[in-house]
Protein backbone atom coordinates (compact mmCIF):
# COMPACT_ATOMS: atom_id res chain seq x y z
CA UNK A 1 0.00 0.00 0.00
CA UNK A 2 1.02 3.52 -0.87
CA UNK A 3 0.69 6.57 1.29
CA UNK A 4 -0.34 9.60 -0.33
CA UNK A 5 0.72 12.29 2.05
CA UNK A 6 -2.23 14.80 1.15
CA UNK A 7 -1.16 18.16 1.50
CA UNK A 8 -4.49 19.80 1.09
CA UNK A 9 -6.43 17.76 3.50
CA UNK A 10 -3.61 17.70 6.06
CA UNK A 11 -3.60 21.32 5.67
CA UNK A 12 -7.37 21.45 6.32
CA UNK A 13 -6.95 19.76 9.25
CA UNK A 14 -4.07 22.24 10.76
CA UNK A 15 -5.82 25.03 10.00
CA UNK A 16 -8.81 24.35 12.03
CA UNK A 17 -6.33 23.70 14.83
CA UNK A 18 -4.73 27.07 14.38
CA UNK A 19 -7.73 29.02 14.01
CA UNK A 20 -9.04 27.28 17.38
CA UNK A 21 -5.32 28.23 19.17
CA UNK A 22 -6.30 31.91 17.51
CA UNK A 23 -9.62 32.21 19.37
CA UNK A 24 -8.16 30.66 22.55
CA UNK A 25 -5.88 33.64 22.29
CA UNK A 26 -8.28 36.05 21.31
CA UNK A 27 -10.05 34.98 24.79
CA UNK A 28 -7.39 36.66 26.55
CA UNK A 29 -7.45 39.28 24.18
CA UNK A 30 -4.43 38.52 22.22
CA UNK A 31 -4.65 38.96 18.75
CA UNK A 32 -1.38 37.25 16.42
CA UNK A 33 -0.46 39.63 14.08
CA UNK A 34 2.09 38.77 10.86
CA UNK A 35 3.45 41.75 8.79
CA UNK A 36 4.47 40.30 5.30
CA UNK A 37 6.72 42.88 3.38
CA UNK A 38 7.29 42.31 -0.10
CA UNK A 39 9.57 43.99 -1.94
CA UNK A 40 9.98 44.56 -6.50
CA UNK A 41 6.82 43.91 -8.84
CA UNK A 42 6.71 39.92 -9.45
CA UNK A 43 2.92 39.17 -9.69
CA UNK A 44 2.67 35.98 -8.81
CA UNK A 45 5.04 36.80 -5.24
CA UNK A 46 2.08 39.50 -4.47
CA UNK A 47 -0.23 37.16 -5.57
CA UNK A 48 1.16 34.61 -2.94
CA UNK A 49 1.83 36.90 -0.15
CA UNK A 50 -2.19 38.73 -0.53
CA UNK A 51 -3.02 35.22 -0.70
CA UNK A 52 -0.91 35.14 2.90
CA UNK A 53 -2.58 37.69 4.59
CA UNK A 54 -6.17 36.30 3.18
CA UNK A 55 -5.80 32.96 5.01
CA UNK A 56 -4.51 34.69 8.15
CA UNK A 57 -7.17 37.07 8.20
CA UNK A 58 -9.69 34.16 7.54
CA UNK A 59 -9.05 32.65 11.07
CA UNK A 60 -9.02 35.95 13.05
CA UNK A 61 -5.49 36.82 13.15
CA UNK A 62 -4.20 40.34 12.41
CA UNK A 63 -1.65 40.83 8.85
CA UNK A 64 -0.33 43.49 7.30
CA UNK A 65 0.77 43.12 4.16
CA UNK A 66 3.43 46.16 3.06
CA UNK A 67 4.67 46.34 -0.54
CA UNK A 68 7.67 48.31 -1.78
CA UNK A 69 8.06 48.26 -4.98
CA UNK A 70 10.74 50.46 -5.19
CA UNK A 71 13.13 50.64 -1.59
CA UNK A 72 16.49 50.69 -0.73
CA UNK A 73 18.22 48.50 2.29
CA UNK A 74 18.57 51.53 4.45
CA UNK A 75 14.49 52.12 3.84
CA UNK A 76 13.97 47.89 3.91
CA UNK A 77 15.79 47.92 7.83
CA UNK A 78 14.85 50.72 8.95
CA UNK A 79 11.11 49.31 8.40
CA UNK A 80 11.93 45.81 9.78
CA UNK A 81 13.34 47.63 12.85
CA UNK A 82 10.06 49.02 12.83
CA UNK A 83 8.02 45.99 12.89
CA UNK A 84 10.59 44.39 15.50
CA UNK A 85 9.44 46.97 17.65
CA UNK A 86 5.86 46.60 16.91
CA UNK A 87 4.09 45.22 19.87
CA UNK A 88 0.76 44.45 17.59
CA UNK A 89 3.51 42.04 15.58
CA UNK A 90 4.15 38.78 16.51
CA UNK A 91 5.77 37.37 13.30
CA UNK A 92 7.71 39.17 10.25
CA UNK A 93 8.22 37.45 7.21
CA UNK A 94 10.05 39.22 4.53
CA UNK A 95 9.32 37.63 0.53
CA UNK A 96 12.32 36.23 -0.74
CA UNK A 97 14.40 36.79 -3.01
CA UNK A 98 14.18 40.25 -2.68
CA UNK A 99 14.19 42.93 -5.57
CA UNK A 100 17.01 43.24 -7.73
CA UNK A 101 19.72 45.16 -5.95
CA UNK A 102 18.79 44.67 -2.25
CA UNK A 103 21.39 42.94 -0.14
CA UNK A 104 19.20 40.01 1.32
CA UNK A 105 21.18 38.94 4.23
CA UNK A 106 21.20 41.97 5.71
CA UNK A 107 17.50 42.30 5.08
CA UNK A 108 17.10 38.68 7.24
CA UNK A 109 19.58 39.27 9.49
CA UNK A 110 17.40 42.44 10.84
CA UNK A 111 14.39 40.34 11.90
CA UNK A 112 14.46 39.86 15.35
CA UNK A 113 14.78 35.87 16.51
CA UNK A 114 11.05 36.05 18.75
CA UNK A 115 9.57 37.47 15.27
CA UNK A 116 11.33 35.10 12.77
CA UNK A 117 7.97 33.10 12.02
CA UNK A 118 9.46 32.16 8.63
CA UNK A 119 12.88 30.90 9.79
CA UNK A 120 15.20 33.30 7.39
CA UNK A 121 17.20 34.32 9.21
CA UNK A 122 21.11 33.12 9.76
CA UNK A 123 20.51 33.36 14.30
CA UNK A 124 17.36 31.20 13.14
CA UNK A 125 19.42 28.92 11.02
CA UNK A 126 22.59 28.65 13.21
CA UNK A 127 19.78 27.08 15.84
CA UNK A 128 18.24 25.19 13.15
CA UNK A 129 22.14 23.32 12.72
CA UNK A 130 22.79 23.27 16.70
CA UNK A 131 19.30 21.61 17.14
CA UNK A 132 17.70 24.37 19.14
CA UNK A 133 14.17 25.66 20.04
CA UNK A 134 13.49 28.30 16.82
CA UNK A 135 10.71 28.90 14.67
CA UNK A 136 11.54 26.28 11.36
CA UNK A 137 11.46 27.61 7.77
CA UNK A 138 7.94 26.86 6.79
CA UNK A 139 9.10 24.10 4.23
CA UNK A 140 10.85 21.94 6.92
CA UNK A 141 7.28 22.09 9.30
CA UNK A 142 5.11 21.15 6.55
CA UNK A 143 7.69 17.87 5.66
CA UNK A 144 8.15 16.98 9.64
CA UNK A 145 3.96 17.30 9.67
CA UNK A 146 3.31 15.50 7.14
CA UNK A 147 5.06 12.62 8.27
CA UNK A 148 3.72 13.17 11.65
CA UNK A 149 -0.12 13.10 10.49
CA UNK A 150 0.83 9.75 8.59
CA UNK A 151 2.70 7.88 11.40
CA UNK A 152 5.91 8.05 9.25
CA UNK A 153 9.04 8.29 11.54
CA UNK A 154 11.85 10.80 10.04
CA UNK A 155 14.47 8.73 12.13
CA UNK A 156 16.36 5.59 11.60
CA UNK A 157 16.69 6.52 7.80
CA UNK A 158 18.44 7.48 5.08
CA UNK A 159 17.55 10.75 3.69
CA UNK A 160 19.18 12.38 0.62
CA UNK A 161 18.05 15.90 0.63
CA UNK A 162 18.35 16.97 -3.28
CA UNK A 163 18.87 20.35 -3.65
CA UNK A 164 20.48 23.39 -2.20
CA UNK A 165 18.41 26.62 -1.05
CA UNK A 166 18.50 28.40 1.81
CA UNK A 167 15.21 28.18 2.31
CA UNK A 168 14.65 24.70 2.14
CA UNK A 169 17.16 22.03 1.41
CA UNK A 170 20.17 22.86 3.61
CA UNK A 171 18.34 23.77 6.51
CA UNK A 172 16.50 21.04 6.39
CA UNK A 173 19.56 18.87 6.05
CA UNK A 174 20.50 20.63 8.82
CA UNK A 175 17.67 19.94 10.89
CA UNK A 176 17.85 15.98 10.37
CA UNK A 177 21.42 16.52 11.85
CA UNK A 178 20.19 16.75 14.74
CA UNK A 179 17.78 13.13 14.74
CA UNK A 180 18.95 9.66 14.93
CA UNK A 181 19.06 9.82 11.01
CA UNK A 182 22.03 9.60 8.12
CA UNK A 183 21.38 12.33 5.50
CA UNK A 184 23.02 13.17 2.31
CA UNK A 185 22.98 16.29 0.55
CA UNK A 186 23.86 17.12 -3.11
CA UNK A 187 23.22 19.89 -5.38
CA UNK A 188 20.01 20.64 -7.36
CA UNK A 189 22.58 19.53 -10.48
CA UNK A 190 24.44 17.19 -8.91
CA UNK A 191 25.43 14.41 -11.52
CA UNK A 192 25.68 11.84 -9.07
CA UNK A 193 21.73 12.62 -7.89
CA UNK A 194 21.34 8.82 -9.33
CA UNK A 195 23.95 6.91 -7.85
CA UNK A 196 22.77 8.69 -4.27
CA UNK A 197 18.99 8.01 -4.69
CA UNK A 198 19.73 4.34 -5.07
CA UNK A 199 19.89 3.56 -1.10
CA UNK A 200 18.65 6.71 0.23
CA UNK A 201 14.81 5.67 2.37
CA UNK A 202 13.78 8.87 1.95
CA UNK A 203 14.29 11.25 -1.11
CA UNK A 204 13.37 15.48 -0.66
CA UNK A 205 14.19 17.19 -3.70
CA UNK A 206 14.34 20.77 -4.82
CA UNK A 207 15.95 20.10 -7.93
CA UNK A 208 13.52 22.59 -10.52
CA UNK A 209 13.12 19.75 -12.89
CA UNK A 210 10.40 17.85 -13.63
CA UNK A 211 10.86 14.56 -13.63
CA UNK A 212 14.55 14.41 -12.90
CA UNK A 213 14.23 11.46 -10.20
CA UNK A 214 12.95 8.12 -12.17
CA UNK A 215 12.01 4.59 -11.22
CA UNK A 216 15.20 3.10 -12.06
CA UNK A 217 17.15 5.71 -9.68
CA UNK A 218 14.93 4.76 -6.53
CA UNK A 219 14.28 1.70 -4.22
CA UNK A 220 11.20 -0.19 -3.14
CA UNK A 221 9.81 1.60 -0.37
CA UNK A 222 11.49 4.98 -0.68
CA UNK A 223 9.37 7.68 0.57
CA UNK A 224 9.33 10.99 -1.92
CA UNK A 225 8.98 14.26 -0.58
CA UNK A 226 9.01 15.87 -3.91
CA UNK A 227 8.81 20.22 -3.14
CA UNK A 228 9.19 20.33 -7.35
CA UNK A 229 7.19 23.02 -8.72
CA UNK A 230 8.13 23.05 -12.32
CA UNK A 231 4.95 25.33 -14.65
CA UNK A 232 4.62 24.39 -18.19
CA UNK A 233 1.66 26.23 -18.92
CA UNK A 234 -0.60 26.12 -16.45
CA UNK A 235 0.02 22.91 -15.61
CA UNK A 236 2.39 21.74 -12.82
CA UNK A 237 4.97 19.34 -12.37
CA UNK A 238 6.77 17.72 -9.39
CA UNK A 239 10.92 16.72 -9.62
CA UNK A 240 9.93 13.29 -9.24
CA UNK A 241 8.35 11.17 -12.10
CA UNK A 242 5.05 9.54 -11.17
CA UNK A 243 6.43 6.25 -12.27
CA UNK A 244 8.04 6.85 -9.07
CA UNK A 245 5.23 6.16 -6.89
CA UNK A 246 4.45 2.81 -7.73
CA UNK A 247 7.97 1.88 -5.63
CA UNK A 248 7.84 4.38 -3.09
CA UNK A 249 5.67 3.40 0.49
CA UNK A 250 4.41 7.34 0.44
CA UNK A 251 4.13 10.28 -1.71
CA UNK A 252 3.94 13.76 -1.91
CA UNK A 253 1.70 14.51 -4.88
CA UNK A 254 2.40 17.50 -6.43
CA UNK A 255 0.03 19.37 -6.78
CA UNK A 256 -1.22 19.27 -3.41
CA UNK A 257 1.44 18.00 -1.24
CA UNK A 258 4.10 20.29 0.41
CA UNK A 259 3.11 23.49 -1.19
CA UNK A 260 -0.32 23.71 0.45
CA UNK A 261 0.72 23.39 3.81
CA UNK A 262 3.22 26.07 3.75
CA UNK A 263 0.91 29.42 4.45
CA UNK A 264 -0.42 26.94 7.28
CA UNK A 265 2.88 26.52 8.58
CA UNK A 266 3.87 30.48 8.56
CA UNK A 267 0.81 31.11 10.34
CA UNK A 268 0.83 28.29 13.18
CA UNK A 269 4.72 29.59 13.64
CA UNK A 270 3.11 33.02 14.13
CA UNK A 271 0.48 31.99 16.46
CA UNK A 272 2.93 30.19 18.51
CA UNK A 273 5.07 33.44 18.90
CA UNK A 274 2.21 35.16 20.28
CA UNK A 275 1.30 32.65 22.40
CA UNK A 276 4.80 32.96 24.04
CA UNK A 277 4.00 36.60 24.76
CA UNK A 278 0.57 35.89 26.41
CA UNK B 1 52.23 7.83 -2.73
CA UNK B 2 50.25 8.79 0.24
CA UNK B 3 50.38 12.74 1.70
CA UNK B 4 50.53 12.93 5.17
CA UNK B 5 48.87 16.33 6.15
CA UNK B 6 50.95 17.51 8.60
CA UNK B 7 49.78 19.49 10.60
CA UNK B 8 52.87 20.57 12.87
CA UNK B 9 54.62 21.81 9.87
CA UNK B 10 51.47 23.45 8.22
CA UNK B 11 50.96 25.54 11.91
CA UNK B 12 54.52 27.26 11.68
CA UNK B 13 53.81 28.18 8.09
CA UNK B 14 50.74 29.68 9.28
CA UNK B 15 51.87 31.19 12.33
CA UNK B 16 54.54 32.99 10.28
CA UNK B 17 52.32 34.27 8.08
CA UNK B 18 50.01 35.69 10.71
CA UNK B 19 52.95 36.85 12.69
CA UNK B 20 53.78 39.41 9.51
CA UNK B 21 49.96 40.06 9.06
CA UNK B 22 50.20 41.29 12.96
CA UNK B 23 53.53 43.59 12.44
CA UNK B 24 51.71 44.92 9.25
CA UNK B 25 49.13 45.97 11.57
CA UNK B 26 51.06 47.13 14.44
CA UNK B 27 52.58 49.77 11.06
CA UNK B 28 49.19 50.96 11.62
CA UNK B 29 49.02 51.22 15.44
CA UNK B 30 46.94 48.53 15.28
CA UNK B 31 46.84 45.47 18.13
CA UNK B 32 44.96 42.47 17.31
CA UNK B 33 43.07 42.05 20.45
CA UNK B 34 41.82 38.21 21.95
CA UNK B 35 39.20 37.91 24.87
CA UNK B 36 39.96 34.17 26.32
CA UNK B 37 36.73 33.21 28.62
CA UNK B 38 37.45 30.31 30.66
CA UNK B 39 33.96 29.08 33.22
CA UNK B 40 34.61 26.20 35.64
CA UNK B 41 37.43 24.36 37.08
CA UNK B 42 38.10 22.06 34.52
CA UNK B 43 42.10 21.99 34.53
CA UNK B 44 42.74 20.60 30.66
CA UNK B 45 40.76 23.36 29.49
CA UNK B 46 42.43 26.14 31.75
CA UNK B 47 45.90 25.01 30.38
CA UNK B 48 44.49 24.99 26.81
CA UNK B 49 43.05 28.51 26.95
CA UNK B 50 46.52 29.46 28.72
CA UNK B 51 48.22 28.30 26.10
CA UNK B 52 46.05 30.30 23.36
CA UNK B 53 47.24 33.01 25.48
CA UNK B 54 50.54 32.79 25.44
CA UNK B 55 50.44 31.69 20.76
CA UNK B 56 49.06 34.86 20.83
CA UNK B 57 51.17 36.92 23.04
CA UNK B 58 54.56 35.54 21.20
CA UNK B 59 53.31 37.46 17.79
CA UNK B 60 52.16 40.19 18.88
CA UNK B 61 48.86 39.89 19.92
CA UNK B 62 47.09 41.17 22.78
CA UNK B 63 45.15 38.55 24.33
CA UNK B 64 43.07 38.52 27.90
CA UNK B 65 42.43 35.58 29.74
CA UNK B 66 39.05 35.91 32.15
CA UNK B 67 38.21 32.68 34.25
CA UNK B 68 35.42 32.72 35.99
CA UNK B 69 35.55 29.42 38.15
CA UNK B 70 31.71 29.75 39.30
CA UNK B 71 29.33 32.45 37.75
CA UNK B 72 25.94 32.79 36.94
CA UNK B 73 24.38 33.39 33.18
CA UNK B 74 23.60 37.00 33.92
CA UNK B 75 27.64 37.99 35.03
CA UNK B 76 28.51 36.10 31.89
CA UNK B 77 26.40 37.57 29.45
CA UNK B 78 27.22 41.08 30.91
CA UNK B 79 30.53 40.72 31.21
CA UNK B 80 30.38 39.44 26.88
CA UNK B 81 28.49 42.58 26.64
CA UNK B 82 31.41 44.46 28.00
CA UNK B 83 33.99 42.35 25.62
CA UNK B 84 31.10 43.48 22.43
CA UNK B 85 31.87 46.65 23.62
CA UNK B 86 35.60 46.86 24.42
CA UNK B 87 36.95 48.52 20.88
CA UNK B 88 40.57 46.93 22.04
CA UNK B 89 39.01 43.29 21.73
CA UNK B 90 38.19 41.98 18.20
CA UNK B 91 37.66 38.64 18.68
CA UNK B 92 36.16 36.92 21.59
CA UNK B 93 36.47 32.94 22.48
CA UNK B 94 34.50 31.27 25.30
CA UNK B 95 35.69 28.33 25.90
CA UNK B 96 33.15 25.30 25.41
CA UNK B 97 31.62 23.13 27.20
CA UNK B 98 30.61 26.18 30.06
CA UNK B 99 30.94 25.21 33.16
CA UNK B 100 27.54 23.10 34.67
CA UNK B 101 24.57 25.12 35.24
CA UNK B 102 25.15 27.66 32.80
CA UNK B 103 23.11 28.52 29.47
CA UNK B 104 25.90 27.92 26.53
CA UNK B 105 23.40 29.51 24.07
CA UNK B 106 22.83 32.19 25.72
CA UNK B 107 26.36 32.65 25.77
CA UNK B 108 27.42 31.89 22.30
CA UNK B 109 24.11 34.32 21.44
CA UNK B 110 25.89 37.05 23.38
CA UNK B 111 28.85 37.55 20.93
CA UNK B 112 28.49 39.86 18.23
CA UNK B 113 29.02 38.55 15.16
CA UNK B 114 31.85 40.81 13.90
CA UNK B 115 33.99 39.32 17.38
CA UNK B 116 32.81 35.62 16.84
CA UNK B 117 36.28 34.08 15.88
CA UNK B 118 35.35 30.66 16.58
CA UNK B 119 32.26 30.40 15.00
CA UNK B 120 30.52 29.72 18.33
CA UNK B 121 27.52 31.68 17.81
CA UNK B 122 23.80 30.59 16.05
CA UNK B 123 24.30 33.81 13.87
CA UNK B 124 27.68 32.56 12.40
CA UNK B 125 26.35 28.95 12.42
CA UNK B 126 23.45 30.20 10.29
CA UNK B 127 26.01 32.06 7.82
CA UNK B 128 28.25 28.79 7.29
CA UNK B 129 24.96 27.14 6.39
CA UNK B 130 24.00 30.44 3.55
CA UNK B 131 27.49 30.14 2.31
CA UNK B 132 28.14 34.06 3.73
CA UNK B 133 31.10 35.69 4.59
CA UNK B 134 31.56 34.54 8.31
CA UNK B 135 33.89 33.46 11.18
CA UNK B 136 34.41 29.61 10.64
CA UNK B 137 34.71 27.71 13.51
CA UNK B 138 38.67 26.62 14.08
CA UNK B 139 38.03 22.92 13.41
CA UNK B 140 36.81 23.67 9.81
CA UNK B 141 39.34 26.17 9.15
CA UNK B 142 42.35 23.63 10.41
CA UNK B 143 40.48 20.79 7.67
CA UNK B 144 40.56 23.97 4.22
CA UNK B 145 43.62 25.22 5.30
CA UNK B 146 45.23 21.45 5.11
CA UNK B 147 44.07 20.02 2.15
CA UNK B 148 44.70 24.08 0.24
CA UNK B 149 48.24 23.58 1.88
CA UNK B 150 48.34 20.26 0.28
CA UNK B 151 46.81 21.13 -3.04
CA UNK B 152 44.10 18.68 -2.49
CA UNK B 153 40.87 20.28 -3.35
CA UNK B 154 37.82 19.81 -1.47
CA UNK B 155 34.75 19.90 -4.00
CA UNK B 156 33.63 17.19 -6.02
CA UNK B 157 33.96 14.78 -3.36
CA UNK B 158 31.40 12.52 -1.34
CA UNK B 159 32.31 13.39 2.24
CA UNK B 160 31.14 11.09 5.13
CA UNK B 161 31.04 13.54 8.29
CA UNK B 162 30.75 11.15 10.85
CA UNK B 163 29.87 13.20 13.94
CA UNK B 164 27.60 15.61 15.30
CA UNK B 165 28.86 18.72 17.83
CA UNK B 166 28.00 21.95 17.14
CA UNK B 167 31.55 22.88 17.10
CA UNK B 168 32.44 20.89 14.21
CA UNK B 169 31.03 18.26 12.31
CA UNK B 170 27.24 19.35 11.69
CA UNK B 171 29.40 22.89 10.61
CA UNK B 172 31.43 21.31 8.78
CA UNK B 173 28.55 19.14 6.73
CA UNK B 174 27.32 22.13 6.36
CA UNK B 175 29.88 24.22 5.14
CA UNK B 176 30.62 21.39 2.46
CA UNK B 177 26.56 22.27 1.52
CA UNK B 178 27.75 25.16 -0.44
CA UNK B 179 30.47 23.18 -2.38
CA UNK B 180 30.27 21.39 -5.37
CA UNK B 181 30.50 18.22 -3.72
CA UNK B 182 28.38 15.71 -1.46
CA UNK B 183 28.19 15.24 2.44
CA UNK B 184 26.71 12.84 4.30
CA UNK B 185 26.13 13.43 7.70
CA UNK B 186 25.70 10.42 10.48
CA UNK B 187 26.13 10.85 14.63
CA UNK B 188 28.99 9.27 15.57
CA UNK B 189 27.28 5.98 17.16
CA UNK B 190 25.57 5.55 13.93
CA UNK B 191 25.79 1.69 13.08
CA UNK B 192 25.73 2.64 9.58
CA UNK B 193 28.92 4.39 9.15
CA UNK B 194 31.26 1.43 7.69
CA UNK B 195 28.28 1.39 4.63
CA UNK B 196 28.46 4.68 4.83
CA UNK B 197 32.50 4.87 5.01
CA UNK B 198 33.02 2.34 1.56
CA UNK B 199 31.78 4.97 -0.56
CA UNK B 200 32.74 8.29 0.96
CA UNK B 201 36.11 10.05 -0.89
CA UNK B 202 36.81 11.81 2.18
CA UNK B 203 36.01 10.44 5.83
CA UNK B 204 36.49 13.44 8.49
CA UNK B 205 35.63 12.06 11.68
CA UNK B 206 34.61 13.15 15.74
CA UNK B 207 33.39 9.60 16.85
CA UNK B 208 35.35 9.83 20.37
CA UNK B 209 36.43 6.06 19.66
CA UNK B 210 40.02 4.81 19.03
CA UNK B 211 40.35 3.56 15.84
CA UNK B 212 36.25 3.43 15.06
CA UNK B 213 37.50 3.18 11.75
CA UNK B 214 38.82 -0.02 10.03
CA UNK B 215 40.68 -0.88 6.78
CA UNK B 216 37.39 -3.09 5.75
CA UNK B 217 35.36 -0.15 5.87
CA UNK B 218 37.10 2.54 3.16
CA UNK B 219 38.01 2.61 -0.19
CA UNK B 220 41.44 2.79 -1.66
CA UNK B 221 42.44 6.42 -2.14
CA UNK B 222 40.02 7.48 0.33
CA UNK B 223 41.35 11.37 2.20
CA UNK B 224 41.01 10.97 6.13
CA UNK B 225 40.32 13.89 8.52
CA UNK B 226 40.42 12.25 11.96
CA UNK B 227 39.29 14.68 14.68
CA UNK B 228 40.01 11.82 17.14
CA UNK B 229 42.07 12.86 20.46
CA UNK B 230 41.25 9.31 22.35
CA UNK B 231 43.81 9.19 25.26
CA UNK B 232 44.84 6.32 27.15
CA UNK B 233 46.85 7.29 29.94
CA UNK B 234 49.42 9.93 28.12
CA UNK B 235 49.03 8.52 24.51
CA UNK B 236 46.90 9.52 22.33
CA UNK B 237 44.85 7.89 19.30
CA UNK B 238 42.56 8.48 16.89
CA UNK B 239 39.29 7.45 15.37
CA UNK B 240 41.13 5.69 12.71
CA UNK B 241 43.23 2.63 12.70
CA UNK B 242 47.04 3.23 11.26
CA UNK B 243 46.03 0.28 9.23
CA UNK B 244 43.95 2.55 7.01
CA UNK B 245 47.13 4.44 6.00
CA UNK B 246 48.06 2.20 3.91
CA UNK B 247 44.57 2.26 1.24
CA UNK B 248 44.57 6.79 2.12
CA UNK B 249 45.39 8.73 -0.45
CA UNK B 250 45.93 11.48 2.24
CA UNK B 251 45.18 11.71 6.03
CA UNK B 252 46.03 13.57 8.93
CA UNK B 253 47.75 11.89 11.46
CA UNK B 254 47.03 11.44 15.33
CA UNK B 255 48.62 13.61 17.17
CA UNK B 256 50.29 16.04 14.49
CA UNK B 257 47.23 16.46 12.39
CA UNK B 258 44.52 18.74 12.72
CA UNK B 259 44.82 19.37 16.65
CA UNK B 260 47.74 21.81 16.49
CA UNK B 261 45.91 23.66 13.67
CA UNK B 262 43.49 24.93 15.96
CA UNK B 263 44.79 27.87 18.03
CA UNK B 264 46.86 29.12 14.84
CA UNK B 265 43.28 28.95 13.04
CA UNK B 266 41.71 30.97 15.62
CA UNK B 267 44.94 33.75 15.85
CA UNK B 268 44.04 34.20 12.30
CA UNK B 269 40.46 34.79 12.38
CA UNK B 270 40.98 37.35 15.14
CA UNK B 271 43.85 39.27 12.62
CA UNK B 272 40.88 39.31 10.69
CA UNK B 273 38.84 40.86 12.62
CA UNK B 274 41.32 43.86 13.83
CA UNK B 275 42.35 43.92 9.91
CA UNK B 276 38.47 44.65 8.83
CA UNK B 277 38.34 47.19 11.75
CA UNK B 278 41.87 48.86 10.35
Amino acid sequence: MTTILDGRATTAVVMEEVAAEVEKLAGKGIVPGLALVLTGDDKYSARYVKLKKKRAEKIGMYAEFHHFEETTDKELLAFIEKLNADPKIHGIMVQLPLAKGLDELLAVDAILPEKDVDGLSPNTLGKVLMGEDCYLPAGIEAIMELLKRYDISPEGKHWLVAGGTNFLSKPLAAYIMNMKSRVTQAGAKCPHIPTLAKTADVICTEMFKKHAITADMVKDGVIIIDNGNNYEGKKVFGDVDPAVYEKASAYTPVPGGTGPMLIAMLLRNTVKAATKIA
